[in-house]
């Protein structure tokens, strides 16, 4: 098993990316190709006191997508890009997975245009698994399309389903319709249209429609949206968490003596809840739907996010979820489904 | 000055609903009449050992809209309901704004049909004050249109801007556009077509684009989106808060005596967090673009957001917020907008 990993990628690249794939190195039964500026990466192999190997390679790519390109366009562009570089690596059987911190847009981009979309699948989406009362509650799609129709988040309830049973171990996934009240009937037009859709499927488990709260409270494994919807609630829900973060510790620092040696006692707690909000330990988003395992990390991803996002991208193979979702697709027949409607 | 207020509406009713009126008189330079059950309103009365009188009345009404029944309907079969008699005794200038706890549905129903639309205005939204780092960011639409045309989101930027300059007292109020991206050509058609009508308009500052994260960051005063958005942003924002506070609970009682000890010390600084994080404090969300001032009250609201929604009721009249809107809607000659496009 070899994962291919766009080493230049994110806020903290290459040094970040490069330890969290010598750890992985270490820890899983796997090989990881570091793709991008050789010099720079080799820089960081010997501060580590790493030599390459068999197990941990480098695979030179001249190019960077920048932050602020248009991604689509700069993939096109830049051949050599260390991104379109890794996925080309997938593409043509050199690597079995691709792991990609930094600009969510490239990456998708980079994606489609690599490794292009599963047979019957109209718009790959991002699958974010997100902290809640239940463990984990996958949200898809959380952001690779904005304009969702019907036919989309059918989609997305299938590869969500797929995903929640092979990597999160979840036999009998419950997906739930993202929406603003319980009735079928509720919500706007995507959502009562998407509903009949959805009751219809034979390989999933249809729970109906759950509101925004029944994210954190976990009332489902897999919860379905529009990749606009996605995005701004896990925008949202990651500023809202830092925000209570600074309203705790600047309440305490306003407060006196006692309150400060209070905190210190509660900090081993303080800490283990922050361990378990921290995105980063599930190990990046998996872009589901194309011809491939691809994994997308955040782009403040720092090297255990990227460790647990290599392990990710290696159980998304060893479990062959793009093969699951194919099979799906076909026997659900999700190519008659109107993408107009 | 003369609120009428839905005593029946909310989980809490009547009791908790008549002792926050019963505060507001006292607090306030206003009256309130009690629409709904007049003998359950006269008991809890008694129990508060308060007396009906000029400044505090009782309306009776006979029937109440569950939170089962269908909002618009129910609205229409029950004439004699309290939320419908309320919004009556505004439309015949017997009262001058409404509070109504409970069931949002029924309540935006209620006002439709009971007050009507400010000329010019399709869509009546709901503006909810949210705490963030500026100290309070208002989101509309928050829940009354699931299917927003842009027009609708013009209508809900020009409304946000006055109740953000009357209400909270913000200048010049910065409007911000909730997207998945800064830059103008981001996100869904929706947001595409919605950025160039708000760049032309000359009543509101125009901030541009803003993302989830922005809206606890305070980055704007006025976030304007679709209310299916707005409501699962609400929800979920709820939930969130909810479950971080019981990981901390749960973190501290796992934890040994001193923890227990330490988490007592700083109970009074999370105690004027939890204020800070209330969206009681902030008096409940008015519905905007209907021709009277109109509060919505959450469901779960106790006396002193009831009290505090009375007072915003208040100055909301007081600052004709109405009379604002229906000025800048005439002056943008929003009316021209397509709504279908």
């Amino acid at each position: 098993m070899k994962i291919a990993v766009d080493a230049m990628g994110g806020d903290y690249a290459p040094e970040e990316v490069v330890i969290g794939a010598i750890n992985a190195v270490k820890e899983y039964k796997l090989d990881v190709v570091l793709v991008g500026d050789e010099t720079k990466i080799r820089k960081v192999l010997q501060d580590q006191h790493v030599k390459e190997s068999e197990r941990l390679s480098i695979a030179h790519a001249s190019e960077v997508i920048e932050m602020g390109e248009h991604p689509a366009q700069a993939i096109r562009k830049k051949k050599d890009a260390s991104i379109v570089v890794a996925t080309r690596l997938a593409r043509d059987g050199k690597c079995d997975a691709v792991v990609a911190p930094g600009s969510t847009g490239a990456a998708v981009a980079a994606a489609l245009l690599g490794l292009g979309r599963i047979k019957g699948i109209e718009r790959p989406c991002i699958a974010t698994p997100i902290p809640s009362k239940r463990g984990i509650t996958v949200l898809l799609d959380s952001g690779a399309n904005s304009n969702s129709k019907p036919k989309h988040m059918v989609e997305a309830a299938i590869m969500g389903s797929h995903y929640a049973k092979y990597i999160l171990g979840i036999e009998k996934p419950q997906i739930g319709l993202l929406n603003i009240g319980e009735e079928a009937t509720k919500g706007n037009e995507l959502c009562q249209q998407t509903y009949p859709l959805l009751e219809k499927l034979k390989t999933i488990s249809f729970y109906g429609n759950v509101e925004g709260r029944d994210i954190p409270n976990g009332t489902v494994d897999v919860v379905v949206c529009d990749g606009f919807v996605g995005n701004v609630i896990l925008k949202f829900g990651e500023g809202l968490g830092m925000f209570i973060y600074q309203l705790v510790r600047d309440a305490i620092k306003r407060s006196g003596f006692i309150a400060k040696l209070g905190a210190m006692a509660i900090y081993p707690a303080l800490k283990s809840l922050k361990k378990q909000l921290d995105f980063t330990e599930y190990g990046g988003a998996p872009l589901l739907g194309v011809n491939g395992s691809f994994i997308i990390c955040h782009g403040s991803s720092k090297a255990k996010a990227i460790k647990n996002a290599i392990r990710v991208a290696g159980e998304l193979v060893e479990q062959d979820v793009t093969g699951h979702i194919r099979t799906s697709i076909e026997e659900e027949e999700v190519e008659q489904y109107d993408s107009e409607s």
